[in-house]
């Protein structure tokens, strides 16, 4: 290892490639994390708890033990509505402050079995959901939101303090904060990973997802959970691309067309057949049965701490319970049934004359403010649609902020997407360097 | 209270109204069930944690509160797949031998909030899926199973040691026990009440239920959870039931055949309109697609042990994560698709034409052994449509073992369902003194 580079500078794949030839321990990586994190903690506030003196103990617990395969050593940031055994969950709620289950959420333990290092909790909006804010600060420009709810892993995978990064997404909080931060993100297919230990808001549409720096990084997770790469080659010369403004295109900003269009152009330069994709009317209403669903499962997952601890629970998570929206049982039913009629028209349009969707992650920039965390409104369609997302970074918008585009696949194609989003990526993401430029310069 | 009558043998209900009226204390009941258990339990085996001085000191301190309402004081058997924040989860696996959670699962959080108290954790089948059986026995034979996975709350309701239970349902599991043990049964609406805090096993189909000795009980709790009284009465005269053979008619006993047509009759001689209910062809095809589903899902649901503890993982689970069944993507997106077409086309059945469906609990009596926990081949189907059920007991089967039927709502009717089986209950289950003179007498 060339000593004079920051491992936490590498990409997971470059640093797991170098842990598996022995050529750095697990131990350089997380002390290169760490001084990052004491560098740039105090101002972008990604972590909810860190235990230097810990982790460092079970790093060098990892390096005297054989290599649990490529994840082995590899540190991750994790969302803090996510059980892990070594750390408190508090879901940024005061009901749930220094609690500690003890236990590992499902993803946690298949990574931390694979061999991974569980860095610390990252900050998040409370329960992931609605009402308190994450602390965390968008990376590149302090003024902004790194995104949300999945703020805390965003920023950190972003920001080179750590390389890979567990968020969950119920509307757009994984692959919205991914384009914000200028990093890698896939949203498995719904239930393609198991999500117990995930706190519950909305069972049709919470789904884990995981952060890294480039593809490879999020394939090397994706193979601990038994998504295994794709051995067909990809070419982009021929690839078809449906180039989808989606029903609320009305919503885009400047900078989230701009995204869009240069991620067109670069695939069409390299031979790729891009064409517009429309939507059939149905998909228009899928927005509002997002809400529908959102609302009534939330009310359901929220009556816990409504009957226990009403006066500590968001304003907005108390109006969900009482149903201030009004949302029926007859509206429910019908929101599941347009879903479920949408899911394979959508998986039925993949085939010869289309092997992947590209559309906006955000409707542009990161906006100003940590009072939100933007608007989800590209991405709730695509999280109720149950099939696999990708986010890539494409290029930097007016206010110097990333943006990124979505690659989506139909259910249960992770596979497939992974390797098209491999093949995409070098052409769509041409910034890669000018993210650690600005970020963390040698 | 007539100190002669042991509280235990009392209905949820009945014990409810005389701690409203603080003609009974928390405390009485509670050391009345536990004389109970210390008297049955060597042999019926329905308790695999329970602590009497703590629950008898918790109940000293309800004593002292105000009511929370009609759940104030009444204890519970807790299935141990489901967390409680005072006694381990152990899934009735060695992997979690001891395992303190220490944080209530949703409907536990949601009961104890509104007052109830918290008597122990029942025996369950491993993971509430395959593998290690519960040790539990039938209180009426003790040579025969009380059904699973939900065995203990099952055989502990029935056997008068406690009047609520939490069971759980993926395939069978909570109806099936309800009907072998002769006691009432709640299966509500999937996502009607948060599953949180369950094992997960299938997202799909896990559906989270309660027991009790009548259904002012099952009514009392689905309360707590924001299931109201249904306020329109309800005449049984005139009542459209439709009697559901179901698709799997060939695989019914004697005995099963005798519950449904015993509760037909009863309904019939009562005035109510009972019709064969025929089930279009796709209907038939839900059995296996719900094996498509449990088998697919619970591959992700257990790779965490399969990866951190797989020695110690039953071997039937191993076999669900490494697919021996070979079921495809394609195949769980078909058994997504004919599920998600029949749910509809099921609560459209219900109208002016169909009140409520009648249907069988499970092939016959309770099977002799403990090696089986019986057949849930007449639930499977219920399960993956979604809509509540309720489980009624209507007689003795030629072993003596009690034999119950369900009753079948539209998606989210839950509590329309409730109000039809009270009005119901009272002319289908005529042994109600007959269960107590047989495994209590005065």
């Amino acid at each position: 290892m060339d000593m004079e580079t920051e491992p936490a500078r590498m990409t997971a794949a470059e640093a797991s490639a170098l842990i598996q030839s022995r050529k750095m321990s697990c131990e350089e990586l997380v002390r290169s994390c760490l001084r990052r994190i004491a560098s740039r903690d105090a101002v972008v506030k990604a972590w909810l708890r860190l235990d230097p003196d810990y982790v460092i103990r079970r790093a060098r617990e990892l390096d005297k033990l054989p290599s649990k395969g490529p994840l082995h050593g590899l540190p991750w940031g994790v969302k803090d509505v996510i059980d892990t055994a070594d750390y408190p969950t508090t879901q940024n709620s005061p009901i749930y402050d220094e609690f500690r289950v003890g236990r590992d959420a499902a993803p946690v333990a298949v990574v931390r079995g694979s061999g991974s290092l569980i860095l610390g909790k990252t900050d998040t909006v409370e329960f992931a959901s609605m009402g308190r804010k994450a602390l965390t600060r968008n990376p590149y420009n302090l003024a902004h939101t790194p995104g949300g709810s999945s703020s805390g892993s965003g920023a950190a995978v972003g920001d080179f303090q750590v390389p890979l990064g567990f968020g969950t997404q119920t509307g757009g909080s994984h692959i919205r904060p991914a384009s914000f931060n200028g990093i890698y993100g896939l949203k498995p297919s719904w239930n393609r990973v198991s999500r117990e230990g995930l706190r519950m808001s909305s069972i049709t549409l919470d789904t884990i997802g995981w952060y890294g720096r480039g593809v490879e990084d999020l394939i090397l997770v994706a193979e601990a959970f038994r998504i295994p790469r794709d051995p067909i080659p990809v070419s982009v010369k021929g690839l078809r691309v449906g180039l989808c403004r989606s029903p609320v295109w009305r919503e885009i900003e400047p900078a989230g067309e701009l995204a869009l269009s240069t991620a067109a152009k670069r695939l069409t330069a390299a031979g790729a057949i891009v064409e517009e994709l429309e939507l059939p009317e149905p998909f228009s209403r899928l927005h509002a049965a997002h809400t529908a669903i959102a609302e009534s499962e939330g009310a359901a997952a929220f009556l816990p701490e409504y009957v226990n601890a009403n006066a500590l629970l968001a304003a907005t998570l108390r109006e969900r319970v009482e149903n201030v929206l009004q949302i029926t049982a007859k509206q429910l039913l019908e929101a599941y049934a347009l879903a479920d009629f949408c899911r394979p028209v959508l998986d039925g349009m993949f085939g010869p004359k289309l092997d992947v969707i590209l559309t906006p992650s955000a409707k542009g920039e990161a906006p100003e403010g940590l009072h939100t965390t933007g608007d989800a409104v590209f991405n709730r369609m695509w999280t109720l649609m149950h099939g696999p997302n990708v986010g890539i970074p494409v290029c930097f918008g007016p206010a110097g902020l990333p943006v990124g585009v979505t690659l989506v696949g139909p259910q249960m194609a992770d596979s497939r997407l992974l390797a098209i989003a491999q093949a995409c990526a070098p052409l769509i993401d041409t910034e890669p360097e000018e993210r650690k430029r600005r970020l963390w310069p040698d």
